[in-house]
């Protein structure tokens, strides 16, 4: 099944929607040109296309595999690696300081995406890269930077988060690792982490582990959590590869999915100490990993993007290719499904929750170069909120969308779909993953409600909401968009119902209210993801209205907005209902109830 | 992991609201006495849990494996269903006469439950033996009764249902199996069938296809079909078994659950063709097979609620154990991650969703019993038309929750959810195909719509309404349940609306109408899903005011329905909307544009 990159639908929301000509006025941001960028993503389409979607399959049919404490990936996945490092593709975000392209973010978005549709177990490891280079730009030394960043960015080395422990998953206030500092600027690193993504692999000359742990006098809980570099080789003064540190992958997991990335369990420590390096100051490590995270947690959201893209593309060729049953207005022969109404729907469920997602995270991307790239502090500062609301939202929605756009994929393949050769099934267990790893749908909502809406009693979350009125003003004036602006009203009424009512209780309910943590991400995604899609519907009228070519591309769109206004909208107010009359009753059991 | 069957719950439904003190006054069913009920439920629970359960893990890590025609199955799984044939719970629900109990199918179904639950995959051999036995108690000879219902009952051999082929899925009008008559009242069948689910096995005697096939001089389409027994071992005179008759297992499928259940393809006829009877008459194999497929597509949904149930019990088993995180209004140490909001509504997403799926299926099954042994026909029409209106819902409806809740039992394991050993991933896996087969979601919300809407004008399903409204006014009597009787009335009003909506638009904008055929099963399955929890609570309301015993059994009953009611029937308005505004953003797009 081969993948095709939805170039001309990316193109529309990094023109129509995340403004790229704006950001590319940004200081620092003048070589993304409108042709650059294109060119930029038409050869990483191809690159992703040729190269790394072939290897899909094989990495669920031949997983990595572990032995003796070494970890083979997948055939092919070393080579493909290597030409994703030659052609620089590690490099496209960051900075040329050290290597990188220094493109924006909006730019660095779709090839994320289409990296991921591609392959979703093969893209994991650039992912995590990016996060320790992240983590790096923010927190460390000059020293660090300059001895790691280059190898990074050149894909000589890859990076990889070290949080989980047995006992400390969602909750890092348990974790155990320690940390012991030796007088001369290391520590001596031991513990067990556990659900390391390509935490051991064969694709890199050095793997450089990012570790959180406990220094001896740390207090307790998170307030007592460092973070330290901890490579796999030991790093020469002159930068070459030097000696191998005391770390090592016991074992790998056996998973429903994402086969071809291998999941780590790392061994710190067995022989006196692995050696390691503090990033940023101690007892401050989880505010590093914050950073890494958000970027992170960003990055898993375009992942569920671009497997759901990739699933629907396949389930599309099917249903024009399956020839079953009549036309329902009546046909003499058979037709392909496609002529089927709940096909049809399944498909346009598939896409419109796709292109919403995909509208919301690149303009989400557009406000990250905002907010580093803008002469105004005040506008970096006020994009990098909006930024900040919107992650666990991109984060959260855009997963579960994946995993039910998945599903909806086999279904409409049939008893095909559930044959393991058809393919539709790998998307299926693959997107299980997604409302999992960096951070379940749960902390991305707890995240929201806590952080991004009670902290600062609803300010940006009612300043997105003024946008999406006045956008529903502006459909309003246009006759064949009206109801979509119906729709939209209504959805941000509900939301707004639901923040006025979070802000208000969560002192005195705090369990009522998180009890409808999920279902408010849920909300603010719909409402959020359809006003985008509302923007994309009013801007394809315009551009008809002015006579641009490709109609039936721009009617689409209209079509597609639609659809999401009227059953994906519709559904707002209900949600609104379950969140702000049915928190006691999720809350109403005694434990020996269930 | 092990199965508890939750035999307070079933027994709950049973008494209190599908009334099997009334069902044992029909005549016929004087045997279920309330001891006698009790003592067969106990003794299933305790072979189910025992001896079926613990294979459960086995089939998906040994599944069935084919070599030259021959199927072995997982080990265990022969041993297993000789204790089952022995026990004589292939014959709960069929007639004493062939060697049955001739217990009520309000019996047989929370037996059918307790087996799914313990292992969809060697359920379904008993399940398609069911659905053999069906068809020949409707339409099969004298002889044919004879000779083969005393062996299916007794568990000597099993039975298959042979469909679909490779071009013939939904659509059984492209069958093309071919059946000549020799002229003794024999024929000879010969074609390929796929996805025939126990097809080939070892772990009976003989295994007995019901096959449809087309006769030389048929007429094309549903209208030529014929249903045929094909036996894998010819049966002698003497009823013994005789020589292997031309059909042979090709290949089996590699799926992604239900592992252990061999998926056959067979191949009919390579040798001359395979000796085969008719089953009823000529032309008309499509009427007896719906007979079977009914009684099959209820025994799905029932899958659809063992599943779910024992989804549930892994998930609150962990929840209950897996320490981890604080107590949002504050505690010192880590709890238990059940004390989180979120989890909690994760399990009461699954119990009430479970729990509304199982009242209203084994409400339908006394339906059946009623249409089968009233002593008035007018209530046994009544009686059928309403099992007839609830099955595609029961198998539409509680299909998709299964995987709902599948799916949040891996949400709830967090990483660990992912990893196979876990066996969380299982029920992920295995759910993915109810929806699919037996007819996919679409196909039984068509015949929803068609058959059992259309046809009567809604006759049916206002009936039912009315039930509902009944229950609403008869909650809003009694405060405390005043919050249920409020969303159970704008959820009745909702399907009211859809309903009208249907009947008036179907002739002139079919396709329209069909596009919201899934939302209109979802939303009558919350309807009347909702109108049982609602009668449980009211019940449960009753027996405390009276002073009854188990108090916390009872509240939950209340609280759950509370639950459903304000997330679930508070949702019916929005799906109401999709439906009525949304028909046309279905079906707008050209295929092109997809």
């Amino acid at each position: 099944m081969p993948y095709v990159a939805p170039l001309k639908d990316m193109l529309f929301v990094l023109n129509e929607l995340a403004d790229l000509q704006a950001i590319a006025t940004l200081p620092g941001c003048e070589e993304a040109t409108s042709d650059t960028v294109e060119a930029v993503l038409e050869e990483n389409a191809r690159f992703c296309s040729e190269v790394v979607a072939p290897l899909n399959r094989e990495g669920d049919r031949h997983p990595s595999t572990w032995q003796d404490g070494q970890v083979h990936t997948t055939p092919g996945f070393k080579q493909a690696f290597k030409s994703y490092a030659e052609a620089g593709w590690q490099g496209v975000q960051h900075p040329s300081q050290f290597g990188g392209q220094g493109l924006p973010k909006l730019v660095a978005t779709p090839c994320m995406e289409m990296l991921n549709a591609a392959n979703l177990s093969f893209a994991l490891c650039p992912l995590l890269t990016d996060g320790a280079i992240e983590a790096l730009m923010t927190a460390g030394s000059d020293a660090q930077k300059a001895q790691f960043l280059p190898q990074f960015i050149a894909g000589n080395w890859t990076g990889t988060m070290n949080l989980t422990e047995p006992q400390a998953g969602s909750d890092l206030a348990l974790v155990r690792t320690k940390a012991v500092p030796q007088g001369d600027g290391t520590y001596r690193i031991s513990g067990t982490k556990i659900f390391i993504t390509y935490g051991e692999h064969d694709m890199a000359e050095n793997i450089v582990h990012l570790v959180l742990a406990r220094t001896p006098d740390a207090p307790e809980g998170v307030k007592g959590i460092s973070l330290f570099l901890v490579p796999k080789y030991l790093v020469n003064e002159d930068g070459s590869v030097g000696e191998r540190n005391d770390v090592t992958c016991v074992s790998i997991e056996h998973k429903l999915g994402i086969k071809a990335s291998p999941t780590a369990v790392l061994q710190f420590g067995d022989k006196g100490g692995a050696i390691g390096t503090l990033v940023g100051e101690e007892n401050r490590g989880l505010e590093t990993m914050f950073v890494m995270m958000n970027a992170a947690r960003f990055a898993v959201g375009i992942q569920g993007i671009g497997l759901a893209e990739r699933a629907y593309q396949k389930a599309v060729r099917y249903a024009k290719e399956r020839v079953q049953s009549r036309d329902l207005e009546g046909s003499s022969t058979a037709l392909t499904i496609i002529h089927q109404p709940d096909v049809r729907r399944m498909l346009m469920s598939m896409k419109a929750q796709i292109e919403a997602a995909r509208a919301l995270a690149y303009v989400a991307a557009a406000y990250v170069d905002i907010a580093h790239h803008h002469a105004d502090a005040t506008v970096r500062e006020k994009h990098q909120a909006l930024y900040e609301y919107l992650v666990p939202i991109i984060k959260g929605w855009s997963t579960e969308m994946a995993i039910d756009v998945a599903s909806t994929g086999v279904q409409i393949h049939g008893g095909m779909g559930f044959i393991e050769e058809t393919g539709a099934a790998q998307y299926y267990r693959d997107a299980r993953i997604l409302t999992i790893y960096e951070g379940t749908t749960a902390i991305q909502a707890n995240d929201l409600v806590g952080r991004k809406t009670v902290r600062d009693k609803g300010v940006v979350v009612r300043a997105l909401i003024a946008e999406v009125r006045r956008m529903q003003t502006m459909l309003n004036a246009q006759e064949a968009l009206q109801p979509i602006a119906v729709q939209l009203g209504s959805a941000a009424a509900a939301l707004e119902q639901v923040v006025d009512y979070v802000v208000a209780n969560v002192q005195d309910h705090i369990k009522i209210v998180f009890a409808g943590s999920v279902p408010y991400l849920k909300l603010a995604g719909i409402v959020f993801g359809g006003w985008q899609l509302a923007r994309a519907a009013l801007r394809a009228q315009a551009m008809l209205a002015s006579g641009a070519d490709d109609a039936d591309f721009l009617q689409a769109k209209i079509w597609t907005a639609r659809y999401f206004a009227e059953h994906q909208l519709s559904q707002a107010s209900g949600i609104a209902s379950a969140i702000v009359q049915g928190g006691a009753s999720v809350m109403a059991l005694d434990e020996a109830q269930f």
